[in-house]
């Protein structure tokens, strides 16, 4: 959005998370101009890596770089536990102030501990995830340990970002679908499980997400979340198929697809609304994220496109 | 391999590729120390796009940089079509050159139109393919002529490589797991299906390869190849029932794996082959290109292996 690429203007993306009046401003800037059902918290996957030891910056243009990235047992060591209302207390405050101004649904995030974890090890943008798996083959024990690390701050940061006013919440275990379906059940899916049973308790939806994890998403579906979205690879009424009917489903328009002409997108979003085919727990989503060049108007006419066509539900 | 980082110590990648005695010696290199059945021609995707009309060089870390990306209709007008024989003698010359030298079969390749037209139009690294997939949603008729004259070029370039003696060809769709089925469908497949048209009279077997491919898997198996690839993230069985009874498969161990401990290695390698369950037509591959840092000492290792567990076969 306009308004969001004048703020980065001025700001950097830590500060803009990390200034509660600004991350309002920006969580406000999408629901104010599109009919959207939810806002989703302005933040960032990597902030609760701070204050657990590991530093990094957002380079332009290249994403993030650590300074030292996690590449050994002893690296693992480094980390410590955090306690969200002190080291992340400006998200909290964040996810505060929104409550007093929103009157759709909050929806706070993480990251699932192995995308949390690609992160820390390859330190910067990686293709290949090759340290990252060298070290989940290779180091084992080490790998869990940070694993275990981070699912046990995801648990806890989940916990106060319900505790502050999140309304839902969402894992992003964006890279995941680098692994094949053995590896994900052996190095993923036992700590991303860990961070659902720490909200089990708690009366808040979870929404579990992927990209590429056509193969993953029956085992997706057990790790504990309401919901499991979907990218746009996957069709949909596939996608629900593979994690039962149990389960919500997100997604899963083509993100890329808003660059093109409305008949075309018009003919996807009818697509997808199709293969929900009315069934309740179907939230319309991208299938990714919105990517930067895409029109503001055209995501609006979308919203509103969807609210026609899935009109009589809410009647 | 030392030997051939010895030589991009000397050479650039387009040196390399365009001096036969060299694309010889590093055809050679792997050959000559790994135990493979079959030996894959040292070239590159893009090679035919130079005499087509795009200039593009090979920047170190960040692989190729077009110095004319096509991102319109004049753009793809701008292509003319090639006659092989003349515009890549070079590699020609290579094929005719490794035959007199090689005791095992030597396989050729092709980029398939979608993913040579994606590095036509992103012109250096891209994450998400949004400039070819907007190309596609918005300018669909330039696209097809795009797709059509890349289609074209890749049929004349495999039969003159077949006619200089390669004993089977691939064509590498390496991005096309970017796309959803319907739009594999409407935008890659027809092209690629002219691709294996063009060689349907030859005797050459063909291997149809793509990254991300979970669910296009069951449409590539339609567009004419003897073998279907797959990566590693969907299970080789899994993977052989959706192409069907009637294709070969390569692959698919998961190229990462080979960083990790040999235990490891050898597990998922079994695991691998008995997915095959001994049926004929499976050809033993990684899931994706071998990384750099990985020893060729564990390749000859998998190598061997692979030749032990499957030795009833060819006995």
């Amino acid at each position: 959005m306009p308004e969001y690429r004048a703020l980065r203007q001025q700001y950097g993306m830590l500060e803009l998370c990390q200034t509660p009046e600004l991350a309002v401003q920006v969580t406000l800037q999408p629901v104010e101009s599109i009919d959207v059902d939810a806002a989703i918290l302005f933040s960032d996957l990597l902030l609760p890596l701070e204050p657990m030891g590991l530093t990094f910056d957002f380079v332009k243009g290249e994403g993030p770089q650590f300074d030292d990235p996690i590449r050994s047992a002893a690296d693992v060591a480094r980390l410590h536990p955090i306690d969200p209302e002190d080291a992340l207390a400006y998200v909290l405050d964040t996810i505060r102030q929104l409550k007093t101004r929103l009157d759709v649904p909050l929806i706070g995030f993480v990251g699932a501990p192995f995308t949390l974890a690609s992160y820390c090890i390859e330190g910067g943008p990686s293709k290949d995830f090759a340290r990252t798996k060298a070290m989940m083959y290779a180091e084992p024990e080490a790998w869990h340990t940070l694993c275990s690390r981070l699912a046990e701050m995801a648990g806890r940061y989940l916990r106060a970002q319900i505790a502050a006013g999140v309304d839902a919440v969402q894992v992003f275990d964006s890279w995941v679908g680098q692994l094949g379906p053995a590896d994900y059940r052996e190095f993923a899916l036992p700590h991303t499980r860990r961070v659902f049973e720490a909200i089990a308790d708690l009366d808040a939806p979870s929404i579990h997400f992927g990209v590429g994890t056509a193969m993953l998403l029956e085992d997706m579906a057990t790790a504990g979340s309401s919901v499991v979205g979907a990218d746009w690879r996957t069709p949909l009424d596939r996608a629900w198929q593979l994690i039962g009917p149990d389960r919500g489903i997100q997604g899963n328009l083509d993100p890329t697809l808003l660059l093109g002409p409305w008949h075309r997108v018009r003919a996807a979003v009818e697509d997808v609304v199709a293969r929900a085919a009315g069934r309740p727990g179907h939230i319309f989503n991208l299938g990714h994220g919105v990517l930067p060049m895409t029109s503001p108007e055209v995501v609006q006419r979308v919203a509103r496109l969807v609210h026609q066509l899935t009109a009589w539900r809410s009647r």
